[in-house]
């Protein structure tokens, strides 16, 4: 039993680029089959190993595991599920053990955003705690950008392609009705407590006039009276405004934008858009004629126009993270360090999970220019290089042909069920 | 003065290739130099024509004029304003004709959707009614691909295909998510009076189980039980749920579903989208978590994922408006002719403006599935050929590179202003 197996798991909000991630640890692995054995999937991240429902990869091709370079989502399904700490729930342990056992597991990858690191750092600890030894490496991945440590997060440089893309088309478009139709597009993009994605939307502007013409950030409290006089500059201007806000935009007192007191037909709160809610502001104040939308899930799952840097990074990394833990290192995780801005230059390097756990890395301040409005050129300069490259899926009646995996479970070993 | 310019606009809601149609009449009359002087293009559609605010596009070089070709929106402006009949308001094409005689037009190129087919119709009688004698060559447009005669319009293809893709790829986002989190997805697209772009996230699906699970038309009364009912069975036998929606839903006694009465904060009606109701709805009723996103000007100007079937056809139109013109028809419109499905082949027609102003073609009711969330064999074969082929834009600093005109007005040579 040398040769040990390995367990690979997706968690928290999926991206266009995070089954590059699986792709880079499962070919690697493959490469390296004397010393791994097995790559397990996890089915809907740690999910699948508490309840031991694995996923097999090796039923999978060279030609369906190639495929996930270019899949959004989640091949393995993801969770949304932090395990607590062992004091806390001992038993959660003692159940991961007991499967890794069965099932000979002896590499832990896992592969998401803080929260998910910090579940990768408690894992790491039941070697010493409770004496099974296996190596946990965490792969690093948020379209939210905000891991500390590694330059960038994979997953957030197709996002930000996909929103300054969006904002650049959209506004060709209002540019084109403001004379004597629609003058205002408002775009709600995901942020809920950073201004990461809003502020890539900033990219789009290359010239003194260009759209964004206002970029709303959670980092800024909302001043409802200076927003509307910009917007009326721009469209006194530029006969247009394209507005792009972040989903967690507040007032200065706190409360969300979007959770302004709307009441549906029933009396019931209306969980509604902040996209929205601004039009009607606008149109309310101002009289101006709208158009809003929000990207939701499409900004996250659009594999169609995938930063080429993000998925190069993003695959990277799961090669990374094998090759680390074949290396014996345990706890970490491999990060992106930044060597050049143009050309764009990056390099591979770790981090300690202890040190990125739960430690939630801020936009700078400088990110976001005086006004409060647009980015800065620190900021520009810091997210140019990661859209950079376009890298299509390839396409089969007209639309992305993503594989979907056979996902063949893994026969169970143990007796009785784990309720989480 | 045999030798005559052209007048060429844009006209109603762009698209992510009219601007293609623009670049096929504007190279075919430059090919053409011994039959058509300049072409002079309206800004903001036919208001630039009554305002005499006309953009000399011959300032424009060979490489800006072919870069059209692949930037959406309309680079000329366009208008919502429809001419009224001869009887009712002589005054303005009496100011047509003082400015096409004033700038030597003898071409009158409209490039829009059926309000705009009308204006054009309109114009082409002005030569008997007024004695101005002017060839009217419309040119079809809109993505509500509701133009008679033509097989299909020029900017469908296009919505078509991102709205297939965005249906797929946030298929597998939130199937990644649904086991703990998001099990709904909603969609909204446009079509306020027929189902064309809703029905086009039926080609997404490819296998049974796939999403869409449920399209809403506009042509099928909503029935919130037989809908909850759907949703539910979906969310039990797949995990989770995409719903696709056209803004144009109405309950059966024809009031929007957008329009529910919803009231804001102040008490004021609150226009809000179609998708966040029915993910509300779904919540309420059901429990399940959802996430929405209501495409909106993204779809329509997603020129990064045009349809290469469309492109070509949204050129091949603008060309042969010119080439009709120079065989001197008037009154007409080209149209695409399909001449087989697989492989897909069309050719040029044409139809009479006459025949197709004012006149909305439905979508057939054997487009929609009999209970009513689903599209038919039918409807895929008609619509899969129009989203075949990618035609992706040049990209610079990892963005679309688009084209922005000079747009350098024409000397005004008329005194005193029009009030339209």
């Amino acid at each position: 039993m040398a040769k040990k197996n390995a367990f690979y798991a997706q968690s928290g909000g999926v991206t266009a680029v995070i089954n590059a991630s699986a792709c880079g640890v499962i070919e690697t692995a493959r490469k390296h089959k004397d010393k791994i054995g097995k790559v397990y999937a996890g089915r809907n991240g740690i999910i699948g190993a508490l309840t031991e429902d694995l996923i097999d990869t090796s039923k999978e091709s060279a030609r369906a595991i190639a495929a996930l370079r270019h899949t959004p989502g989640g091949a393995f399904g993801s969770c949304r599920y932090k395990l607590k700490s062992l004091e806390q729930n001992r038993a959660e342990y003692e159940r991961l053990i007991e499967v890794f056992k069965a099932h000979n597991i002896g590499y832990f990858f896992y592969n998401g955003g803080g929260d998910s690191q910090d579940t990768a750092h408690k894992v790491s600890q039941i070697g010493d705690a409770l004496g099974y030894p296996i190596t946990c490496i965490g792969i690093p991945k948020t379209v939210d950008n905000d891991l500390p440590i590694t330059d960038n997060c994979p997953g957030f440089g197709s996002v930000a392609k996909y929103i300054a893309t969006s904002t650049r088309e959209a506004a060709f478009d209002v540019a084109s009705m403001a004379k004597t139709s629609t003058k205002i597009f408002v775009m709600e993009v995901m942020g809920r407590h950073a201004g990461w994605i809003a502020a890539a939307a900033g990219l789009a502007k290359e010239a003194e006039g260009d759209a964004p013409h206002v970029i709303l950030f959670p980092e800024i409290a909302f001043d409802e009276a200076k927003f509307l006089k910009r917007v009326d500059q721009s469209v006194k201007q530029h006969d247009y405004c394209v507005i792009v806000v972040s989903e967690g935009v507040r007032y200065k007192d706190g409360r969300f934008l979007s959770d302004s007191g709307t009441k549906d037909a029933f009396g019931h709160a209306q969980l509604g858009g902040v996209a929205p809610m601004l039009a009607n502001l606008i149109k309310e104040k101002l009289g101006y004629k709208y158009h809003w939308a929000v990207a939701d899930y499409l900004q996250r799952s659009a594999r169609h126009i995938a930063s080429k840097t993000d998925v190069e990074q993003a695959y990277a990394l799961g090669e990374a993270a094998v090759k680390l833990a074949l290396q014996g290192k345990n706890a970490v995780m491999p990060t992106i360090v930044r060597k050049s801005n143009k050309p764009f230059r990056w390099t591979i390097g770790e981090a300690k999970l202890a040190d990125v756990a739960n430690v939630e890395k801020k936009m700078p301040r400088n990110f976001i220019s005086r006004n409060g409005f647009e980015i800065t050129d620190i900021c520009r300069e810091y997210m140019a290089p990661l859209i950079l490259g376009e890298d299509y899926p390839p396409y089969k009646n007209g639309l992305p042909a993503y594989v979907r995996l056979k996902n063949v479970a893994v026969a169970k070993k143990l007796k009785g069920t784990f309720k989480f």
